[in-house]
């Protein structure tokens, strides 16, 4: 194995919002095949959903149901099952996640309403809650938890509060915080919870999950005009015969497993949370003293991912940049903001303090390289 | 990587259609962690979609679509994108997956007529010129390829010929066979050819990909109501940005890379179904000395997966049967004949002879064993 493991020493680190930087120990775990119809894999699925379910505190009132393909099938999975052919549902928006959920009730043929507000600028309950009491067809409502594009974290707890008090259903959008932020089902009610393994859990990409209140997933038979994407029947499937409906993505789930097992020694979401709080500080601050601002205000700053504004000066090229970034070791990734330009660096992963010191040394020594003055 | 590489000794030969036995090179080719947004991810799509394409002979006529998810996924991406909502679909069916299609088709709201035979039956071009010619309606032709139910072998060509002399589309599941059977985009007129990663290509699980005729992915905008399952715009996207539209499932893409470095190395086409081709032989020839039949007749067996008779003899369970084969190493697969007890050995993988006579080895040990009698 010297050989095949030799490169891995050269690959740069990803600070990128999934795929993202696994350990080695979870990579290892995809050098097995496994035989999808087989016992041992069986139970690997069903001890992954178990973890999953656990880590939402969802064990007795939630299912998870694991499906194969992006975190975007599984949105569109929820969407399709979870919403009734005549449901409606209030899409809260800060940024491209918001909007593309928007998009997947556009293809599907769900009513829908767009809330908006500006990329730095969180949804309030407040909004929800006169949105909800002016439209009695809202059914359900969808709400991104940490929005990806620039890192902002929508309220969660006080809008599933008030969105439970209308007596309608919530949907989160969890992919970029699932297992970094709490998400208490005992606490906040929700359907239907999104995310997927190459994110806070530190799996590789290539299936995601739903966390969904059994009852509802139950309900929702003859929703769905899809059959690759049901998830009530991908649940009721494996639920009889402990097996995928479709081929799985069998060295994903190995991986994401093994990543989980690691998870609950780091200490689970606690010790997860801890070092991608550390994560963020280190990198913002180290920053802030290279002349380089942050986006967001720290109070609305999710500790995933980090917006910051590109430096000012007319010698700066983010392509430029970010390939002397990446020749250091690094891999950024690029802002996603349209009237600003922003480039953006991820907190998550197998990094820790000391990597986030060093992405910010080799920041530092791309800028002078480049002759760029950041003040 | 010593700890973490020796259970793969341990590890059973899978004899199944996917997941199956890949190189240790190609799982190797996980170890390494790929930013979905970095020119060196995008480069190594590109070279597997032109590996693919070429593969099927289209270069310049097709393009290869690759999808995440299983290669269900994307059997109901090629129906939704390519079957206008007022298209008209012709199921042939001889075995569960082209129920699958049919199944798609009933999801997706496609009107479709299915034609059946017998498990052991393939689709002839006679019926499919008949029932062209009664029902002008009929837009589009569904055929499984080889049909991994029983391991039937449909007349392709000879189909093709008439869906295209009566000027309708044909969309083949090439899910058994692609890579390993001859398809040739010059000769064979198709509008769609589903296949995925984990199959004879000898990839692992977890992305399907659909070799499709340019003009007519060109000119399927507005058909489907899926945006994850949208063919036309993952095209349209990844030609415009080099990228996935939604997060790929990186390291399935690295080690389907690597598979098809292998499969060139092997000598393409023509030694991988050279190989498979005499897997199939020693199998049946093995079995066969055991007193255990195959199913098909050898004209219409393809060299991909093989469906025994289970011994009539009374002690015979397949549960312990099963059990004790993996014992010995090799994990076979259950029989999916509704009407007849079998069971099912995959030809395919990074096997060969070798592998299939201690695979019969095991098999004869497990009978003796079982004190099972097979004549």
């Amino acid at each position: 194995m010297t050989a095949a493991s030799a490169p891995i020493l050269l690959t740069p680190i990803l600070l990128t919002p999934g795929p993202l930087t696994t350990s080695e120990r979870t990579r290892a775990a995809m050098l097995t095949d496994w035989g999808s119809w087989d016992g041992s894999f069986n139970a690997l699925t069903a001890s992954l959903c178990d973890k999953l379910v656990a880590i939402a505190h969802g064990t007795g009132s939630h299912v998870c149901v694991p499906l194969q393909g992006s975190g975007t099938f599984a949105v569109e999975a929820a969407i399709g099952t979870f919403v009734p052919r005549r449901g409606k549902v209030l899409v809260c928006v800060n940024g491209a996640y918001g909007k593309r959920l928007a998009k997947i009730c556009e293809a599907l043929g769900r009513d829908h309403v767009i809330h908006e507000t500006g990329d730095d600028v969180p949804t309030t309950p407040e909004a929800v809650d006169r949105l909800l009491a002016a439209d009695r067809a809202i059914s359900h409502v969808g709400l991104i938890h940490c929005e990806t594009s620039t890192g902002i974290l929508n309220p969660l707890e006080a809008i599933a509060a008030v969105v439970a008090r209308h007596g309608r259903a919530l949907i989160i959008d969890a992919m970029s915080s699932f297992g970094a932020l709490p998400i208490d089902a005992r606490q906040i009610p929700f359907e239907a919870l999104i995310a997927a393994s190459g994110k806070c859990l530190e799996g590789v990409p290539g299936m995601g999950f739903v966390i969904a209140r059994s009852e509802a997933l139950l309900a929702s038979a003859g929703n769905t005009a899809s059959l690759a994407l049901d998830l009530r029947d991908q649940h009721l499937y494996m639920q009889r015969t402990g097996q995928w409906r479709f081929t799985p993505p069998t060295h994903v789930v190995a991986a994401l497993h093994e990543a989980l097992l690691q998870y609950e020694e780091e200490g689970g979401l606690p010790a997860r949370h801890a070092r991608y709080a550390r994560n963020c500080q280190v990198l913002i601050a180290g920053m802030a003293k290279l002349g380089l601002r942050s986006f967001l205000a720290p109070e609305i700053q999710a500790p995933i991912i980090v917006t910051f504004h590109a430096p000012r000066d007319g010698r700066y090229r983010f392509t430029e940049f970010y390939e002397a970034v990446r020749a250091k070791g690094f891999i950024l990734y690029p802002g996603k903001l349209t009237e600003l330009e922003t480039f953006r660096v991820g907190c998550i992963g197998s990094v820790g303090s000391a990597e986030m010191e060093r992405a910010v040394d080799a920041v530092a020594d791309t800028l002078r390289a480049m002759k760029i003055e950041t003040i």
